[in-house]
């Protein structure tokens, strides 16, 4: 059911040209490619500056297969034959617009593409101030998809913090891995962050990986950094703000083994529990 | 709806003497009350040694209104016109035993009777052993108290693992924090304890407080202690692993500070979510 692999996030800073962040990805998945990562995770709005003033210049039609984004991952994806998922875009679907991740396989087909189904309004006072909802439509369905080496479980940033997604994600045995594109920021992310990412893991005995935008001061939405992987008994590595890979090999035994000794999966009692 | 209070969680050592331990009890509540406490906890089994083997004989029976530990609690509550969020003891009801915590006003009457829901079955090597299914039923009630100060949401300790009690609490907007007596061990604790609490909190915009057994390195079952209370927005202060007593000033003003500012407790998706 699950055979390891080795993971690669690519903390990548996001300038305003799209094409610049095109050929930073592909860099850096190069390099995470040439430390053997077979599976390599991209940040949200990975192709635009976050911000909902940007969404709709940045947007993209991945209904067509020559849109900028999808042809460039399919691309990679195919060069290297590994998966790729492919942190976030704003994408424009009809008259709707949405925050949006493309999953790709080593032949270059899409496997999944979720959209954001928790829509990040927040008004922290002094703090942070974001209305994705203004721009944005929400997503209404949970992304796993299927890979030779687990299933995936896909959210984008602010769907960490909704447990019962996470377990909607991981419920199924053999999802083995929840991977969070994501930019948290200056207010959010020293708080919560990695105690999200850790309770996740936790929660549902998964790993649980988060990747972010690197740390640009000059953007009007400045990003946290610090991506993560958290194993299934909560342990986690990270990196710092700036640009970098962070890389894991994903063995399974280590959640074979902590799924054999808590049970808290199998303890449910949602005959108890109200929505 | 909610009205400001100290809270008194008392970490305390427990002996294998019931006498002592009620004693005990009633001395650590004193310094609690003479400190300003207006509302105190005490840790889970804190009238018998944590572990199967003991429930049985430490066990009684809470119908009848002269068992030892509700007379003793019931009497202090009355004596100081407090709270009393009576940690948990074994109990025995008809044919079968509980983990079993009772609620008392200042008035010395039962508010609550909260029976652990998710029983604590765990095995990990070389760590922990424990299955408290060996001996006790499971409970199938949430649990929610009302109060002069806001309402209370009960759990045991390993009911802080699962993010659907702590949801089924605290989704009653005038429920502003839950009390979970704990008992976590050397294995969970340095691992788990802050983080869960701390989750619990976050996710749900809630204060969260865990009150512990102080450790005892010659019991059977050495208890992690660091008994917490954490804010909603996941700050937290804590205790070392010794007796003592953790006190803070429950101000609402906070809790409703930071349910303005994150709304993820009204962007829930339950037409995504699965169960």
């Amino acid at each position: 059911m699950y055979k390891d692999f080795k993971l690669g996030l690519c903390q990548m800073s996001v300038s305003m040209s799209k094409e610049e962040n095109l050929s930073k990805a592909a860099e850096l998945i190069g390099s995470a490619v040439s430390s053997g990562c077979n599976v390599v995770v991209l940040p949200e709005c990975f192709n635009s500056p976050y911000g909902t003033k940007y969404f709709a210049d940045y947007a993209e039609d991945i209904s067509n297969p020559d849109s900028p984004t999808l042809s460039a991952l399919k691309s990679i994806a195919i060069q290297h034959s590994i998966y790729i998922v492919g942190g976030s875009i704003p994408e424009k679907r009809g008259d709707k617009y949405f925050n949006t991740s493309m999953i790709f396989n080593p032949s270059g087909e899409i496997i999944g593409v979720h959209r954001k189904i928790h829509l990040y309004d927040m008004d922290v006072p002094g703090g942070i101030r974001c209305f994705e909802s203004d721009v944005l439509s929400p997503g209404d369905q949970a992304t796993i998809v299927e890979t030779e080496y687990c299933k995936f479980g896909i959210g984008i940033c602010y769907d960490i913090r909704f447990p019962e997604y996470a377990w909607t994600l991981s419920r199924d045995e053999s999802v083995g891995i929840l991977l969070y594109p994501g930019c948290f920021n200056m207010t959010t992310g020293p708080k919560h962050w990695e105690l999200l990412m850790r309770a996740r893991a936790v929660d549902n005995v998964v790993f649980v990986a988060g990747c972010s935008q690197a740390r640009n001061t000059e953007a009007s939405y400045v990003s946290w950094g610090h991506s993560i992987i958290v194993d299934p008994w909560g342990q986690h590595e990270s990196i710092d703000e700036k640009e970098g890979i962070l890389i894991k090999d994903i063995k399974f035994q280590e959640l074979v083994n902590v799924r054999n000794s808590i049970w808290n999966r199998k303890h449910k009692r949602f005959d108890v529990y109200r929505q």
